[in-house]
């Protein structure tokens, strides 16, 4: 049987929930989906990846286009609260954290060789959000051979027409698009 | 003074003209803006790279979820016609040519490398098609720290619609839309 993991990508307390210093719009509605997907993992003991922005104090690493709000608002910096993971979806011990500078989850990061490590074949991507981290994400995904599983009610974005814009490309070049109870019958 | 460079994505015989095995709509109607845009970057000698999809011959190095459809229709194979520029935009000596086997023309490539040895900061990106080659090309060049401009009518999708929910992605990180005209005066 091939071997799927969830990858929950930016799900943060800078992001998500009452102390967002960045709230992403439909976020905080995605915690509950995720959660029901979290735990099914869990209970299947398949492998959770929790793909976090992390930047180091100052921002010298932060996307040169996001320069100015960071030192306007700093976000997601090592260390904080900020940077946690939401309460609500709190890694626990066995799964795994991996760290990102950029949207990707793939870019300058050891996503790849920890998945294939792992003997992962699949991906379900659920988080935030959908146009930007989501996406490249999941086009890297297929890039390099996952085949991926966008769940479409536990990603948000900024309106629903971005959101359904970016889930109709992803599905036009063959990623599986599925809610999150079809998640939880098929995996 | 900062040095910009010119990407055109994936104008080869086997998606665009009336040889083209996996014709790209559109695509035609790009060939004039692209092709004054590519005399401008040669009237100012800035460096043009031609960003190609080559496969070798039996596709081993095709996307997966590619596969069924090059098995049918081999598409971009290294060495045939279908694989070259089209005439129009035929590249001169002088300007690089850059093979790659994913969407982005960073994923797997030197792209990065060949950039910075040029000392571009700046890309200009024209091509095919908006939601695939170009959009992951622009989100990783703007992630790997590139100012990039993107030539509105210099690219093409398969319905309007989902050309413009794209630049609108694109502008949203701080992607510059330009159009032709524009491009000229500015560059």
């Amino acid at each position: 049987m091939k071997k799927t993991a969830l990858l929950i990508i930016d799900m943060q307390n800078d992001f998500v929930g009452d102390s967002a210093v960045l709230p992403v719009p439909g976020a905080d509605c995605i915690i509950t989906p995720i959660r029901s997907i979290l735990n099914h993992f869990r209970e299947k003991k398949l492998p959770v990846i929790h793909i976090l922005r992390i930047h180091r104090p100052g921002g010298s690493d932060v996307e040169f286009f996001r320069r100015e709000i960071f030192s306007r608002t700093p976000f997601a910096v090592a260390g904080t609260k900020g940077a946690d993971v939401i309460d609500a979806l709190a890694p626990i011990p066995g799964e795994h954290i991996l760290a990102k500078t950029r949207m990707s989850g793939f870019l300058g990061t050891d996503l790849d060789l920890l998945l294939r490590s792992l003997e992962v074949e699949h991906v379900v991507v659920v988080g935030i959000q959908t146009p930007n981290c989501i996406r490249t994400t999941v086009f890297d995904a297929m890039a390099y051979g996952y085949d991926t599983i966008l769940v479409s009610d536990a990603v948000a974005a900024a309106t629903p027409e971005i959101h359904e814009a970016n889930l109709r490309d992803m599905a036009a070049i063959g990623v599986s698009l599925i809610r999150t109870d079809e998640c939880i019958q098929m995996i």
